[in-house]
């Protein structure tokens, strides 16, 4: 008898691998004890959110005004969308007023509510490759069709590529960078190519196509690197923004969507953000988390700690002979495989020498791997000899 | 140029009277006074959440332990779920545990998880009318098609025209008890006759029917009417439940699935939500939400003072003439329209006597309107000269 929808039964037979390496990881931990394996797999900090933020709780949660829990409108609280606002007008020295905002349930919601807003059935949605393997289903979600376009050997765009992808049925392209899995930031300049082929493309089609930046981890860039300002380079451009990194909040899911003010159709937009914030079944933002936020004041994010696991691990793998990119941003890294098949790969590092690992096939990229340094820094140093006995076992040094 | 989505054009088109309706509203609001316009529109409570979460609330966050935000399993904290399975075993007796429930994104998190779940393109969802609204665009979201059938003068539920309306594209049929708009509670009586329905139509297209109970005001029952017990009637039953109405707190998004352990296929079906329950972008239920329900121990909602507004509201519409279903639940009431367009009632009593409700064309069923009750009772008691006043301008008394 029929018990659930095909298309779901496809994605739970596709990702059973995952889980079977999952069980295998539980059983590791188990038999050996969690110490003595190293997990690089998750997104999940260790880190804790800053002081001004628990102080922020407590004092919400003492003082619970009256009606501090109900619903708001779909779009989120207006205080908390102006100081929003109030942050990204600074960072872009453009008119963003609360207007603009859509808080939403995660930067995961965000993406779903900017698919739905955008996409008609068949649509096409370019995306990079490696990419976050959930942007394949939330446009999926839509009725929309992703397209998967190579990058170059450095993970920076491959723009040719992307030139030959577009055609009428294109209605996006996500961009994510800082990069999940790849640690790659782009640089001005291919950002500003990517717009030139995205205006063209547009004028071409007589349709919008979205720039849609998953900027996730736009607050982990390192060596002083600082944001590209997408909004300048491209009226189309919609940022998909969390505050489960920054804040190390995952769990708590409070995210929003930015409608660039130079857009010149941005009402309409917004309109079909809420709309789709509300008909999707987000309906709001949790209420407490977007007051929290709201009192934030001028605190930002210090990546110092992260730049410091990046160098460390970055350093590990170099020295234990691993071909492999310096992450710019996010805490990923995506070394090279040393045997072709990375899920045979990562089974071994599991089993042999207890690293846990994730294969680049995840990410649309077999032959490399994903490490997420999103754990502490004596987790890397512990970890250490265990890379340079596989570098020396694979005949990397 | 094209901007969104045509789908959602044309639900924004949709749903343009509302917006009006809403905005011509907040101008009277303006224009006369929030005391002097009373508005039964919203089905957010004005009523504050109790003692015991509001104290468990200020427990977390005081002494909030390590990694009290962070992502947990999609399925939700095994705790909280375990604290849930073991009220349902209470509620039913039957053997629920943590693996049956899933925490959702509210209620409306929860429908679209489990539509996600079941259904595959040009599937049919039934749903008694008057239905909420959402029902449609959330079966819309997933592909299906929502074929709404009539209830009876009492709107209890027309066995014959749900049955005639089965077929072999039917996946599943929404019931939503108490009702919103009607406050209708379905007896045992019917509820068995539709489980017979539903089971002898699954055996013969071999695919199952899934009952999706939509419990969000499975609290507020009154007189003191008991729940129907749904799973002991039907296997393929999944209760979709919700902390917005109860705790009052629907700001936060707060709900669960809980699948039900007489259905000999749970496991797939479990898996199913799970992965829909992160594919669509919800990831997980609010982490902070969740372990405060875990604290809230023996508590329970008392509907008295739900019950003292029922009663009121119900006096006063019927001493004003209206015909009209007394709730037996929910905290709504949905009088006949004196006059057969209930848009332009709704119109009249807004601007003539400051009297704010929702037509019941909003609801699929015009000739109607709903009441929300969820205020306080001296805003019931100041307008009951008002509801008089318009029984006698329309000739009911």
């Amino acid at each position: 008898m029929k018990i659930i929808s095909d298309r779901v039964q496809k994605m739970i037979e596709g990702s059973s691998w995952v889980r079977r390496m999952f069980e295998e990881a539980s059983l590791l931990k188990f038999q050996y004890g969690e110490d003595k394996v190293f997990d690089f797999t998750l997104g999940n900090p260790v880190d804790e959110p800053p002081p001004i933020f628990k102080e922020a709780l407590k004092k919400l949660v003492e003082n619970s005004g009256k009606g501090c829990h109900r619903y708001m409108p779909n779009q989120g609280f207006s205080e908390t969308r102006a100081f929003l606002a109030e942050r990204l007008k600074k960072e872009t020295d453009l008119p963003f007023t609360e207007n603009h905002i859509i808080m939403t349930v995660g930067a995961a919601g965000g993406l779903n509510v900017a698919l739905k807003a955008i996409l008609d059935p068949g649509d096409e949605v370019i995306v990079p490759v490696p990419y976050f393997v959930e942007f394949k289903f939330y446009t999926e979600n839509h009725g929309g069709v992703m397209v998967p376009v190579n990058t170059k050997e450095d993970f920076s765009l491959d723009l040719a590529e992307i030139e030959r992808a577009l055609n009428k049925r294109t209605r996006a392209i996500i961009i994510n960078s800082p990069n999940n899995p790849t640690g790659a930031v782009y640089e001005e300049e291919e950002l500003k190519a990517l717009s030139e082929l995205l205006k063209r493309a547009s004028q071409k089609n007589d349709r919008v196509i979205y720039l849609l930046s998953d900027d996730t981890y736009c607050d982990f860039l390192y060596d002083g690197l600082k944001p590209v300002n997408l909004f300048t380079l491209y009226e189309g451009t919609i940022s998909i923004r969390s505050f489960s990194k920054s804040l190390f909040i995952p769990g708590e899911r409070l995210g929003y969507v930015a409608v660039n003010p130079l857009f010149e159709e941005a009402q309409p937009l917004i309109e079909a953000l809420i709309l789709a914030n509300r008909v999707l079944g987000f309906v709001n933002a949790p209420a407490l988390m977007q007051r929290a936020v709201r009192l934030l004041g001028d605190w930002n994010f210090d990546p110092t700690v992260y730049q410091r696991r990046r160098d460390l691990i970055y350093e590990t793998l170099v020295e234990a002979g691993f071909q492999v990119q310096k992450p710019k941003g996010a805490f990923y890294i995506f070394p090279k495989s040393p045997i072709e098949d990375d899920v045979a790969f990562v089974r071994e590092l599991q089993n042999k020498y207890l690293l846990l690992v994730v294969p680049g096939s995840g990410f649309g990229k077999p032959g490399y791997v994903r490490l997420s340094f999103c754990v502490e820094e004596k987790t890397i140093e512990r970890a250490r000899e265990k890379f340079y006995q596989v570098g020396k076992d694979f005949g990397l040094i």
